[in-house]
């Protein structure tokens, strides 16, 4: 048993890992919550974190309770450069969302809308391990390259709404290469069309604000 | 008090009627639904129906305890034609969740995804009184005009995801001019440029799909 292949172990010590896991992520992000941090919040020592875990990441993916690794759907998606890049990574979003795997993902969107502990973590793992790689691996501008993925992430996440959660005919069951088409222009668009210059001063008034609050 | 100015009345009858509203609502959608099946499922006379919730549609809003009437929204989005339209709507739905109303839609959404019987309320609203308005409105092609303007709707609600619920910066603390200049073409795209052949045998599938079902 176990997606990762790890010994499953104790099935009491493991939930305490998942749970201490759980708060340590949701309160410090991925990069900032340390398995030592987790293992001691569980009260077993960090060898055993990794032992029935392995990285940091697939405790992560495990305690979010994911069932697939993005990890590995994105790099191929990326890896053919930006030409076609919005149809294929809407081609192939659905087709996981799709799949078998798909039921656990809503499972997974539906406790992310409800559970705010939730939704942190997904939001760090949004961030964190899909919206920086893609500005990384396609050599996005780092001003903007958030606001562009941020905005692609929306659409795909919308689409994954309409389809799979609400189910809104036609969305619903219309063909994979259909909205590709008509998606993938969208996903073309955020990561290549232009920026308003509005953008620098959003992120300016989003620093000036978090300015402020420090000087109070 | 009462969004509605209508009387508020008895509190358990109101809620009597508001339960049986959401059972018929979900089951047989707004326009299967009468105000007389309401009525009776809650043990009371239609004509009190009326008296506490008004319309139908009135009574459907109250029973989704939504927090705003898309039918005052949407109008004034549509008068202006397909010129600006993308932008205008971004704007505008962003100026909505931005005010005050906007955390009781959240809170709306939210049991949306969680809760299957809201699920199918906010499905048919969405069709119903949003998108078939819209093909309405703006005189799209009926065939294509519902997937046009669902992927309108992916697009709003995905936005609305990354800003308000998973809150995904810098998505969530963008500005609404930077947002509209961005995600106002997506609209625009959505329902005046090209729809894929496949589109049409996306519709035949499903209609081939329903026959099926149906000769077996």
């Amino acid at each position: 048993m176990g997606r990762t292949g790890r010994r499953p172990g104790n099935q009491d010590t493991r939930e305490a890992i998942l749970a201490a896991a759980r708060t340590a992520f949701a309160e410090r992000g991925i990069d900032g919550a340390s398995i030592r941090l987790i293992a001691a919040g569980a009260g077993v020592d960090p060898a055993l974190v990794h032992h029935y875990f392995g990285t940091k990441d697939q405790l992560f993916l495990a305690a979010m309770r994911a069932p697939m690794d993005p990890a590995e759907i994105i790099p191929p998606i990326l890896a053919g450069g930006l030409d076609g890049l919005g149809e294929r990574l809407v081609a192939t979003m659905l087709s996981v969302w799709d799949s078998p795997v798909g039921e656990s993902a809503v499972a997974l969107l539906r406790s992310a809308v409800s559970n705010e502990q939730v939704a942190a973590m997904m939001r760090e793992f949004v961030v964190n391990r899909i919206l920086k790689r893609i500005v990384k691996e396609l050599h996005l501008d780092p001003v903007d390259g958030l606001l562009r993925s941020g905005l692609v992430a929306s659409q795909v996440a919308g689409l994954i709404m309409m389809r799979y959660v609400i189910r809104v005919e036609p969305v619903a069951s219309a063909d994979i290469p259909t909205l590709a088409a008509m998606v993938g222009p969208t996903i073309q668009r955020y990561l290549t069309g232009p920026v308003p210059e509005a953008d620098n001063d959003a992120g300016n008034e989003a620093g000036d604000e978090a300015r402020r609050k420090v000087k109070r």
